[in-house]
């Protein structure tokens, strides 16, 4: 997608052919900044600090991280070693073992002075494969839109709500959740927006309405709160999410959140999408109860960063000193309250069965 | 309740006799601040930039309101414009409209000369009528946390999630949602309490946090999105919140968010009670759709304010400068999500007759 009018990527390979370049994200939306990878230490950081983030996303910075070990150490300790520290970063982002597994399952076999430049080549294919998938996301994804457009009736803009940020940001390219909507609004179907903001680390507020004002989209910033009232009112007609891990089943693990939203949809009958590339799939997992959710620090909570009036970037706190804050990443939306997957191979039903029909390549349980 | 180990209500009439001491709620958790309103602009001030808040406070502080007014001029024409003039400031709270009804009643019928004294000593009746409900609130709300202590069988604490502030802040004394969790605590039922931070005001992170803290009553600041996810994982036992207006059908418009903690409540089979004193009841509605909902500023949900690292309250933006924002102050529970009313009469089912069982002596629509 573009920023400032120039087509970008969220990562890529620097003109030096060594260093991986990222958007720092956690300067967004006030300052756009991309900073150089330069080794495992760098792309280790960038992803549990959050410069980078987004399930696709993470699993395309830990490629390139491994690519950067293996320019540094190539022997079979130092793969090893490399794949840990990154599985560590985040735990409940399944395409970080992903993208981890597939790598290990690329290098581990050939000579250890070949490594560096089959990890680069493999990092940028595993970016390439992100764009492809999320461009079908998006063709499949459109008509559920058009058709939304098509039963209001009356020609004005097919509502989405949409929380966290599952767009070109989380990704390559395109987004998930996001992609059917660029794609929509490119098409010409007129779609409005409605960004939860996202909190605590305010991902809709700071990155979701930034990259659909950089595209044109038109969209809304309301609180985490605001949701369920604008679905009582009639003011949404359906919604649209990303995942971090999907489990065989159909579950879903996303932002903290998420599972709020998709009550307040079953409860005004309105159709609440998930949107996922086949790499966010946990075929290991049925329950989604299972799936490990991150808790992070409380100062996330306590305190909010922003823009003060002097325009510089500035954090205050928000509690009291002596109270206690927990911090809990993720949650689990269960599949009877999805009404459908968006998938890079088409829509199906958030089910065991909707999900084998489609990946009937998938792993199978050992 | 206290503040810093001393006895405190929320409004007072100061040692002059004439002007009324409020806390300055809005520098809460960081500064606690008292303010003398000497005037009707004063009191009208103070509500409209929730200074004050909180369904009962907004309520007596414009019956001081009146009274500030009439010390300056006591005429019907004087007498009208002040409650026009208090009744603009927020449209949500019924509690407002009540308030200046019962001080036009008590007023209108006097000689202008004896109305400013008059309007003192009602105003000062609301504020002691107000402790008593809240006080009685907590009495029967006591019984339903003990049976949830029971019910939890190993001892533990009783976990409350509320949202919002409907403690001791929002009234004179004890709280509504809060005033059976003082009592349980002071009885020695453990409880420990969620906190709903309540975005864009964070009312919950800073003076729900603060007044549960200076009480001593154990309790963790949460995000809004968390509550769902902590409801799947069994860590909450009941949910109480407060409520600004209460339809005659058990309809409750509180803040906004408070329909998605009960649509997670119900979905994880949780007790979500509403406790309100029975002026909070507006008895000419019906449905909770024909509430007003105030709208507020942008500015609330596109930045924050809290404490800088140098000490200082400080304001910083977390939305694109050139994202809309849309910041709805409220929204409407059905009463088929709640699982009873707690009232200064009593507990009830939240339906027309389990109100009007309690209520015989209610208006009656015209």
């Amino acid at each position: 997608m573009k920023v400032q009018g120039k087509h970008r990527r969220t990562i890529w390979l620097n003109d030096d052919g060594r260093s991986v370049g990222i958007i720092d994200q956690t300067k967004l939306p006030h300052r756009f900044e991309c900073v150089a990878l330069e080794s495992l230490a760098d792309a280790t950081r960038a992803i549990r600090e959050m410069w980078v983030r987004g399930a696709p996303l993470i699993g395309a910075t830990a490629a390139y991280g491994v690519a950067l070990a293996m320019r540094k150490a190539a022997s079979d300790a130092a793969l090893a070693e490399a794949c840990a520290t990154l599985l560590a970063t985040r735990p409940t982002a399944i395409n970080l073992r992903w993208a981890l597994e597939d790598m290990r399952g690329h290098l581990a076999n050939l000579p250890a002075e070949r490594r560096a430049a089959a990890a680069y080549a493999r990092a940028a294919a595993i970016c390439d494969e992100d764009v492809a998938q999320n461009e079908a996301i998006g063709r499949h994804g459109l008509p559920l839109l058009a058709e939304a457009h098509k039963r209001r009736g009356d020609g004005g803009p097919v509502h989405v709500l949409t929380h966290c940020n599952a767009g070109w940001l989380a990704t390559i390219d395109w987004g998930t959740a996001l992609s059917p909507i660029y794609r929509a609004h490119d098409a010409g179907i007129p779609v409005h927006v409605w960004v939860d903001e996202t909190r605590p680390r305010n991902q809709g507020a700071g990155l979701t309405a930034w990259e659909l004002g950089q595209h044109g989209v038109p969209h809304t910033v309301i609180v985490d709160n605001a949701g369920g009232h604008l679905m009582q009112r009639g003011e949404v007609d359906l919604c649209i999410v990303g995942t971090d891990r999907t489990t065989a089943a159909g579950d879903v693990c996303n932002k903290i959140g998420t599972y709020l939203k998709a009550l307040a949809a079953r409860d005004n009958a309105l159709p609440f999408y998930v949107a996922l590339p086949g790499t966010s799939i946990d075929w290991r997992l049925g329950k989604g109860s299972a799936i490990p959710i991150e808790e992070r620090a409380a100062a996330e909570v306590a305190s909010v960063t922003g823009l003060d009036a002097e325009g510089r970037l500035a954090t205050v706190r928000l509690t009291p000193e002596a109270s206690p804050v927990r911090n809990i990443g993720f949650d689990v939306t269960p599949a009877r309250l999805v009404t459908a997957l968006i998938t890079e191979r088409g829509v199906t039903e958030a089910s065991a069965a909707g999900l084998a029909r489609l990946y009937p390549d998938r792993p199978r349980a050992a």
